[in-house]
């Protein structure tokens, strides 16, 4: 049987050449996929018929298969929101210039949705209800997302200022003799600090008895966390 | 007198313009910048001996002088950070492509340097020392980057799932009904978190008399924050 005259080409392979394009140039366009994949235009149509949009998905797919959790297994949801978070911004922080990208449209990609679900699964368990749950979700997000980008960057974020009694370039200096890298160090103590919040968050509501209740029984769960009144 | 024959330039007109480029197509070369500026990429040299990077920092100053502060004038070291972090989430969600260009390198912008100096003298005053002070500024920085990706998200991040148990699903549609725009509430909370965190840093460096010292004189300060022992 004589092989197919044209290369054989899966969602899988294209959604890999639109990374490396981004990865390259920041973006890609579906004619410059193309060629570097030595197909037309219509055989990334053919497999895309959402088109970029949906070739950006597949990206976000791609990252999600990578490592990123979706079953919560037996850890408590602040062991499961941990090791979720460390995935998902080790996938981000290899290809920061997608985020944009990834960011810029709705997520529809099954395997990053079913790890959101699992994610909102356990802060539900934990006892967090709808918006709250949506806020501690984007909360987490952000920091995520921001983190990536930030674990992505030079080492020296900052240029250091030849002040010698500059606040930042002495924070500067200071971190040049850290062992792990300093980026590494935030990221985790800006979590533990989240999830310290949000876990504040999860007990008033659970000792709320009326909070306590099913969502769909009682008044709107309250929205802010509790703590110092500081914040304007 | 007769006019110039080439059109006057400026940096900031040059910057405003590769601006526009990015926000457009997420990149910019500088013979499409030279293009769209209807000059000669040499006059873009002329003004930006540094090249590309130079004009991504010139970027950086653009924002900056958009309103990011620089001056903590009479307000607390809380006051002064949340009002510093809502306007940088600000500039940076109206140009959300242009995030990862200005993560991606050193930040030697004069203006955005001073930003992060009267923050990190703030911090400092606050009870920061070192690396402590840089791992709280990434912290912030990271949250509030992340958080202007959200902001320039579309309005649901997320699809929403026909499964009526899904407890994304079930967030999703009660903060439709928020309302505020919820990335906004998200980004208030979340910040109050991380402040309330740091706060929580601040005050046990500055509780302990030896860490209260001057900087200079003593043991290196702590690099996590107080609080229950459940991160891994």
């Amino acid at each position: 049987m004589p092989r197919p005259s044209t290369p054989l080409l899966s969602r899988a392979q294209i959604a890999t050449a639109a990374l490396a394009l981004i990865d390259e140039a920041g973006t890609f366009t579906l004619p410059g996929l193309a060629k570097a994949l030595s197909v037309s235009p219509s055989s990334i149509y053919h497999h895309f018929p959402g088109g970029r949009e949906s070739i950006v998905e597949a990206i976000r797919g791609l990252l999600a298969a990578e490592g990123i959790e979706t079953e919560p297994g037996g850890r408590d949801w602040r062991r499961f929101v941990e090791d979720w978070s460390r995935a998902y911004r080790e996938e981000f922080a290899r290809h920061p210039r997608a985020v944009p990208l990834l960011t810029g449209q709705v997520v529809t990609d099954p395997e990053t949705l079913a790890g959101y679900e699992a994610v909102a699964r356990v802060l539900r368990d934990a006892g967090f209800r709808d918006e709250t749950l949506l806020h501690a979700v984007t909360i987490l997000d952000s920091f995520i997302i921001g983190s990536a980008l930030d674990a992505s960057a030079p080492l020296g974020v900052w240029a250091d200022s030849p002040d010698p009694g500059s606040a930042l370039g002495s924070a500067i200096r200071a971190a040049r003799n850290e062992p792990a890298r300093s980026s590494e160090r935030s990221f985790e103590i800006g979590l533990r600090i989240i999830l310290d919040g949000l876990g504040a968050i999860a007990s008033a509501v659970r000792q709320d008895p009326i909070e306590g209740r099913p969502a769909s029984a009682g008044r709107p769960p309250p929205t802010g966390p509790p703590g110092p009144a500081g914040a304007g």
